[in-house]
C-alpha cells in the first residue's frame, strides 16, 4: 500500500462533524490534499467549520461538492449514507473514490453495491474513533493516531479501491484493518453497540436524588450514554440482529452473576471478577 | 460543625493503599494532624507509603497503632471492617473516634454498633472517590476535594462523634452528607455496585480477538472492571439484597429496550436514548 500515491485534489467531506472535521484537519496537517469542500446542511456549522481551517470551502449541494472531489467520504448517520452516496455518484467522474465513517457497514454496503456508475468505486470504512461529543469545534488532526479503522469490502469490491481506501486512513494517521461488513457488524455489536446500550439503560435508571451519590466509576459506566439518540438510534436499527446476538450472551452472563449474588457464592462472584479484569487489564487504559 | 477542632495529634490509617494513603497526604498537607501511623500486613509497602510521606511511621500491629490514635480511619476491605474495628477499640482512651472509608455501610456500623467500650465512637464513612487502581504510589492529596463523603450515623451515634467526623472529612476537602446505613446502602448499590456488576459482565463476555476492535466507549464502559476482584466480591456479599434490587430494575430497563429492538420500534429505541443522555448530560463530565 506504500505505492499507493494518496495526493488528493480535491477531498469532500459530507458531514462535517467531530469526525468529519477531524479527516479535514488531519488530512490537511499531513499534507493528503490540496482542497477540501465540506457538504452539509446547516449554513452556519459549516461556516464555524471553514473558520476552524476544518475545509477550504462548503456547499450545501450534495451532488455538486461530491461531484468535484477524486475521494468523498461520507461522516453522516448510518440511515442516510447510502442515499446520499446513490445520489451524488452520478455526477462523479470515473476513478472517483467513496468511502464513509460509518458505525454499521452491511446494510450501507448492500444498499450501495451493483448501483454505481462503471469507474466509481465505494469501499465502506469505520474508524474506532470519537467520542459522544459532536460538532467541527471537537474536530481534533490526531484523532485517528494509532486507532483502527476497518474496511470492509465485498468479493465485488475492486482491489486497487481497497488500497486506496486503506492507504487514506493510514495517510490519517491509522492502523488499518480488512474484514467482511458483516463481520464488522458482529464486532462492533460486541465492542460498542452494546456497551452504548448497557451505558443508556444503566444512566436511565438512575433518579434524579441520587444524581449527587454518583462518583467516577458511573461517570465512565455511562460516558457514552450522552451520545446522539438519533445517531444511536439509526446503528441500532441497522445493526439489530447482532446486537441482539450481543445482548443475549451478555444477558447469560448477567444472570449467572445474578445467580451467583443470591446464592452468596463468594468463589462464583470472585472468579467472575478475576476473569474480567484480565480482560479490562488486557485492553490497557 | 466550623466549631469542631480538628488538630489531631495521632492519626491513624488502617489500609494504606489509594484511600489511605490519600487520607493521609491530604490531612498532612491541610495541617489537620501532627503525626500520621500506618497500620498494615506488608511491610513493603508500608515503608514505600512512609517514604512517599503518606504516613509518619508504621506499624504491623493494630491494636498498639489504634490505641495511641485520637482519630483511626480503617481504609481495609468492607469485610475486615467491623472485626478491626472491635479488636483494637478495647486499646483506646475514651474519646477516640473510629471511622472508615468502607463501600458498604450497614453490616459494618451493625457489626459494631453496641460493642465498643465506653466513650470510644465509631461513625461509618464512604467517600465517594478512588479508581481501580490501588497503592499508596496512586495516594493523591486532592483525592477528596469537592467530592462527596457519606456519614452513616444510627439513631445510637453519638452526635459530637457524627460532628467530629464530618468535620474530619469537611477538612480533607470533602463535601459532606448524613444519611442512615441502610439508604445509603440502597443509593450505592444503584450508583457504584451495578455498574461495577455490568462493566465486569461486559469485559467478561470479550472474546480475545475482538481486542483490538474497541474503542474508548468500551474501554470508558469497562475501566472499573479492571477493580480488585476480592474487594469488589467482598462489596456484593456485603450489599446482596440492594445489589439484588438494583440489578433487577436494571434487567427491567433491559428488557424493554430489547423488546424495542426486536419489534424495531425505532421511536422506542429513541425515547429510551434520549431520556439516558438527559441523565448524563446532567451529571457532568
Amino acid at each position: 500500500m506504500a505505492t499507493v500515491n494518496m495526493t488528493i485534489h480535491t477531498l469532500t467531506i459530507v458531514g462535517v462533524g467531530l469526525i468529519g472535521g477531524s479527516i479535514g484537519l488531519a488530512a490537511r496537517q499531513r499534507g493528503l490534499v490540496r482542497r477540501i469542500l465540506g457538504v452539509g446542511r446547516q449554513r452556519d456549522s459549516l461556516e464555524r467549520a471553514r473558520r476552524l481551517g476544518v475545509v477550504d470551502d462548503w456547499s450545501l449541494d450534495l451532488v455538486t461538492a461530491v461531484g468535484q472531489a477524486d475521494v468523498a467520504v461520507f461522516c453522516t448517520p448510518v440511515d442516510q449514507i447510502a442515499a446520499q452516496v446513490l445520489a451524488a455518484a452520478p455526477a462523479c467522474a470515473a476513478g472517483t473514490l467513496l468511502t464513509d465513517a460509518g458505525s454499521t457497514k452491511a446494510s450501507i454496503v448492500g444498499g450501495v453495491e451493483g448501483r454505481l456508475p462503471p469507474g466509481v468505486a465505494f469501499v465502506g470504512s469505520h474508524p474506532l474513533a470519537g467520542s459522544e461529543k459532536r460538532g467541527p469545534e471537537h474536530a481534533d488532526a490526531q484523532l485517528f493516531q494509532g486507532r483502527l479503522t476497518v474496511v470492509t469490502p465485498t468479493p465485488q469490491t475492486d482491489g486497487a479501491a481497497v488500497e486506496r481506501v486503506a492507504a487514506f486512513w493510514a495517510g490519517l494517521g491509522s492502523r488499518v484493518c480488512v474484514m467482511s461488513p458483516e463481520d464488522h457488524d458482529r464486532a462492533l455489536a460486541l465492542t460498542s453497540h452494546l456497551p452504548h446500550l448497557l451505558a443508556s439503560a444503566m444512566a436511565g435508571i438512575l433518579p434524579p436524588e441520587l444524581h449527587d451519590l454518583t462518583a467516577s466509576g458511573f461517570r465512565d459506566t455511562t460516558r457514552i450514554a450522552a451520545g446522539d439518540p438519533g445517531l444511536w438510534t439509526a446503528i441500532f436499527a441497522h445493526n439489530r440482529a447482532a446486537v441482539l446476538d450481543a445482548l443475549r450472551l451478555f444477558s447469560a452472563r448477567l444472570t449467572e452473576f445474578q445467580a451467583a449474588l443470591e446464592a452468596g457464592d463468594c468463589a462464583a462472584l470472585d472468579h467472575f471478577l478475576t476473569q474480567a479484569k484480565k480482560v479490562r487489564d488486557a485492553l490497557g487504559s
